[in-house]
């Protein structure tokens, strides 16, 4: 019996092949579904099974095109929101067979209405779960979101705790493995690590100390938590079924001067902040690589032309992936660096970054033509910020540019710098003109021992 | 400028990737087409063009698919036996720019009536071509064969020859790229090397030593070849356009004793000769898997199921893909050794295989209930071959079974053991009893210094 | 926080890389420890650590070269039967701490003297250890063996039941990593799984269900194990320091004749045991290479030349690692496949193989000059054996010859053929005329439904 | 027969394997030999001679690690600088036979007494070579730079006349593998193309027209070359013979801020020069990874620490083996990109970038504290350059400091950008104040239009 854990880095999203004499199981896959087919073939197993822990609303789900191609039947639980055209409809206490394996299924809504766990058992060695696939549920360190109802916040708040009961009610000894590893923006408390058991979480996941139900919920609905537009589209997609993502064919590299032809298309640099700070094409918005999954959906639109700026191939081919992970398809072109474009006299922009001295040299000359822009998440800000900052959080921005007074400077931070320069470069595509980013932001202020308030 | 040589082994295909400047060229594209797709993007180029030399006969040109998901346009010759549907037609003296590389048509009939080369000049050192594309025109060490037209023999070796001077007029500067290497079966003298010259083939290529034209013609119209019925198959799908190969999802792997239920599916044993005559499957076909490419289309049914007995999964991996290359499709499952399957009851057979002794002393015996089988080619036989043996070619033995005796012992050798191997599996899935395979064969013989028949 | 298993095939070799923070270790490295440096360069750690749970037995230990190419120190248990010359000792409640993982030490003897096992803990979700690194303790299904004492069985099986009961005190939420996985020589019992917990081990390992100490030591002291030769070598070498596996360069490969030259060298053909059955060289003994790791320690000597016969170059390569893997250096070129050699004119011999009938029909026929060896373990041979037949594990086959009649033909079998045939080889390799391998053996014996013997 | 062309980028340094038979050379290896060593396992072969076209100035010969870890011969040229110690000497006329293969040394001095070619001739088809091995004697596009002589240029310039006109000899059929592709800093005019004959050079290569023998000479003594002062250590261990490349351990990676701890260490930015310029540490050297194998060996110094800033691993990676083919061991550690250490409140700078519209604004305002930089070849600068630009190669640029006026501001321009770039973090390291670059440079000066001084 093997379980193998297939990690999406960006989305931070974790899927999984379960296999056993010949038989195997997906859980919760991804769009681009080669990797399932390469671990069948590499252990001569067939895959039977696409299991659907809930609609996933932060990505496309790769489970109509596996099954189209593998001949796999798709299950999914009760209650969706939308009916999920390409999916039978699995309930409590069903179960699937794999050679030795039996993946049971739980019902466990909170996260979603829709949402399951299944429990993994050994044949051979029956007494108590193995594991447990907590989907969107619990998470090692955290558990699921809930807000996504926002008629019904303490109801669904419920649900959650008690499909976490339920979940718990398996056994200490039960491995667990959850849809979401750190770095997802489906839980922001989660532990550095993706090993972990039902023991383990039942005795330091914080979210399960709280052994009261109302103080679960009260804790629960008193979150923070920002739904990017993307969610509406990913949720469409996973209800009629997203297109397979095509045969991967990279879009042609083109000189840098070619990528500003056509006022229309979006400009996406997704080189490090630093290359952007230090020359980039005028109205383009920096999306650094390793931050595509999580602001591309709150600043691009999917309907529209992409065009990347990226350091070289091979983070133009990770890009144009992650992407259509997330359902953005429009990428056309991209281009490699800036020196070439230059070379051909491409006019370039440069976007300063300033220190904590110069931030907080403006902050005591009391500055009347400038201000000072936080973008992080309101849980964060009301954390600790500097003075005087005002507050607009980066996926919103483009919504809250009145927020922002266009005839003073701006510099912009965040925890490090690297939302502030996309933040940054969203205020010049917008004609602010005068705007630089405070390189190492608040963590550099902290880091000099200086004052935050609250 | 790049050129990148794509072997196909199995098939000895040699296709091309020529690219200058963010544009490239496919020369005779194979069916699975990733590898291009994956230079394109190393290279941060496009694919503009799909050039075929000619309509290939044996494999299933890659160039309608590559064409649909890259956006090139495909270009064949004037003259098709039958019309290329998917094709536009380019004729002598038409030309491409890729960047600095200029390919330019060259009708050069005779192999076919719509072969073309492709000339390849740098416009940057533009004295003479670099190189040339010759497709089946010219090889490295021999000519193409021209025995496609049994109606006018004469004629389209008289056509090759001339196509061969016009070539030739290029110059001894420009490097040869044909589209097969050593190992097909489209030229029997090939050399063991994949890089030449106009003049080195100039100087050494047997077929351009002879200086007359008759003299040239004579030689051709006196080759023999075999054409294997899969080349029907072959060109129909080259002239409609084959589907693509399918994103590629292995067979599953089943139990041995599965492979034997349903007696309509075809049993293929890719194994080494020495595993089959170990243990094989009663009825199965023994075609190693180094053979399938040259050995399928005379033995296989392409409409019918076939499964696969492999040594191990990257074997059986392997073979799903050579058969798809020929348009092999069929393969719906396959088995990994035969241990697996005798533990589970299933019916087994050997094949003996005896030595240049037991063939020596059989023949001084003169037994009466014996007769030595010899499947090689027509010209390897007259070349020299053992007293007494019948001659019947391995392709052609289903359609030559009646020229042996059913009641008498058949020891079967070719050049080495293998082609015997998978012609002692045809008699005994033929309900032939007593089989066996000399190896080492007519080397072996020879290696004994024993006395051949001419 | 990461923790990266390394499964070291044929040997069911499990290692681990344990790291965070920039600070890794690495527990019971094999000899090839490439794959170490590059989990270290891929997460950007230094390897600080090496421990090791024992002095392994079955295997060479890379401590010593990792540590010398990474300036890592290594560290050992107390109590060593001889002094580990190249690490440090460490004892119960020593910890090792790489960012916010900390190892700590528990002492668990039984299975050797010297056996740690390792806790680890988050130290951001501290309550309870989330994984335990166990050595050859516990496995997942079985527990270690407790044969190396031979003079004080029972004092060492109650050290192993004291160290389980030590181990199973950090909690049931633990995961468990232990030093070998299924296929190992060092557990017979185990599950065919590689993930469990402490809490799941405690309600399903057999060994674990045993309350009473004193019924624990009678079930371990009754068990059988085998222990080949090469044990003493690994057990020297694991005490001075092996050397590092040498830069990998394959030998040379020759053809087939020239394995031949010399009497002195052992020739070892890896094919399958079908393929061997086929052809294969006279002298030349069968162990395929899936059981190279379990049988070369029984048959060949590590100080003498070793000559392989391979499928073909990735065979051989695979087949020259595992064999450096327990510390036979000792290749000095290899063959690919038997019919390049046929051709030259080598001599070969044929096994043959043969089916359950016809083993039946020779029991019934009581034939005078037969005689049917069963090369199984002892525990195997007990459990059920075909009537009348002679058992020699095939390890001790070289040394027990005697108990055989030369002057009869022999029949091997073993569970499923394999083993059989190895055996059949040392048979034919020490002069015995009529040997044949019932293939399918005691499971085809049992899938036609035949009586055993007990 | 097989040639497989060995490129390593950066030094556009061509080596090739060549075999036949199970025989193979290897001509001109790198240091890290892996390749070769894979290649000969690929292939079966053993590698049974090292070739050197000449002593090597601008990398470390693998020669010594790959005979001692082969037991290769090692074959050198006579009339070397100084003696090659590990190696034996070949002359005129000495061959050696691979399989089919034969190579035939030719003495062809100019580029260094020492040079050899080497002919390949195949037994098979053995009129005129296939193939030579040029070395540094002919490029495709170019010849061997003849300025290593100081006192005799006019004598080793008419050398190599003569030794080209020996290899032409050859034929024109015969292809060239030279030893250095485009982007050498050993032929300018090379072609963009790795694949020629002597035919095709013949009639296009611009050094190849000049009939004249005096004529040549006065050509090749006009030329301007650079030395970069690591040559002197390239022959030294080129001489003595170099150590192994150590087994690819890489340093650690570290946070920014660990990186400038300590003042002796030189540091070393390989990211893009976008990146440098938009935050870097201070004091840093800004030499991107492509450029590294062009200026290390100008700007740092082998005997001392080196610290890298890259963008990730992967390219810290890539850099730490680009300087060890060059003979830099001393990398020590790295860290990945800006941001980390800005957040602990690391120093940074930034580096502005100017466009064309700014340069042309200061030249018009005849501005008395700025100066313009020209820091490209003098070749380049006398073809063409902006009015009272400032010539001093960046190469040389540490020891020409002083031709700069230190109280005025520095603008640096080159072809592009790239080594302006570095010339400016050479300024910026030595203490000098206001210095910006040229993004674009000369390329967009040109096309803008503008006018330039010759």
């Amino acid at each position: 019996m093997i379980v193998e854990k297939i990690k999406t880095d960006g989305l931070a999203h974790l899927s999984y092949f379960v296999g056993s004499g010949g038989d195997a199981a997906v859980i919760d896959p991804r769009r681009d579904i080669d990797v399932y087919v390469r671990l069948a073939d590499a252990h001569g197993m067939r895959i039977r099974h696409v299991l659907e822990t809930h609609r996933n609303e932060d990505l496309v789900s790769g489970a109509p095109t596996l099954a189209r191609e593998t001949g796999a039947r798709i299950w999914h639980g009760p209650n969706p929101v939308a009916p999920v055209s390409y999916a039978e409809t699995v309930r409590e206490g069903d179960s699937f067979d794999l050679g030795d394996a039996r993946l049971e299924v739980l019902e466990t809504p909170g996260h979603t209405d829709d949402s399951l766990s299944f429990a993994l058992f050994d044949r051979d060695f029956g007494e108590g779960a193995v594991g447990v696939f907590t989907g969107d549920a619990l998470f090692i360190g955290d558990v699921g979101r809930t807000d996504f109802y926002p008629d019904r916040p303490r109801e669904v708040a419920g649900l959650l705790h008690d499909s976490l009961r339920k979940i718990l009610g398996l056994g200490d000894q039960a491995l667990v493995y959850p849809a979401h590893g750190a770095g997802s923006v489906c839980g922001s408390g989660m532990a550095d690590r993706e090993f972990s058991s039902l023991g383990h979480e039942r005795r330091n996941n914080p979210m399960l100390q709280i052994a009261d139900r109302e103080a679960f919920i009260d804790a629960k609905v008193s979150e923070n938590h920002y739904q990017p537009p993307y969610f509406r589209l990913m949720e469409r997609l996973n209800s009629e079924g997203g297109s397979a993502m095509q045969r991967f064919i990279m879009p042609p590299r083109l000189p840098a001067d070619a990528l500003t032809d056509g006022a229309e298309a979006q400009l996406v640099d997704v080189r490090s902040i630093t290359a952007f700070a230090g020359a980039h094409l005028p109205g383009s918005l920096a999306i650094p690589d390793d931050m595509l999954a999580a602001f591309a959906g709150w600043l691009l639109d999917p309907e529209r032309e992409i065009r990347l700026l990226a350091e070289d191939g091979r983070q133009a081919e990770e890009s144009v992936r992650t992407l259509g992970r997330i359902g953005f398809d429009g990428v056309s072109c991209y281009a490699a660096g800036m020196v070439g474009g230059a070379t051909q006299g491409v006019v370039f922009r440069t976007l300063p970054m300033v220190d904590t001295e110069t931030v907080r040299r403006r902050l005591g000359d009391d500055m009347p033509n400038w201000q000072l822009l936080d973008v992080r998440s309101i849980d964060e800000f009301e954390a600790g910020h500097i003075d005087d900052a005002i507050h607009v959080y980066v996926g919103q921005l483009p919504e809250e540019l009145g927020r922002l007074d266009r005839d003073r400077a701006v510099t912009v931070y965040c925890g490090s710098g690297k939302r502030a320069a996309i933040a940054a470069s969203v205020l010049r595509a917008n004609g602010f003109g005068e705007v630089d980013v405070y390189l190492g932001s608040i963590a550099a202020w902290k880091a000099d021992g200086l004052r935050l308030a609250a």
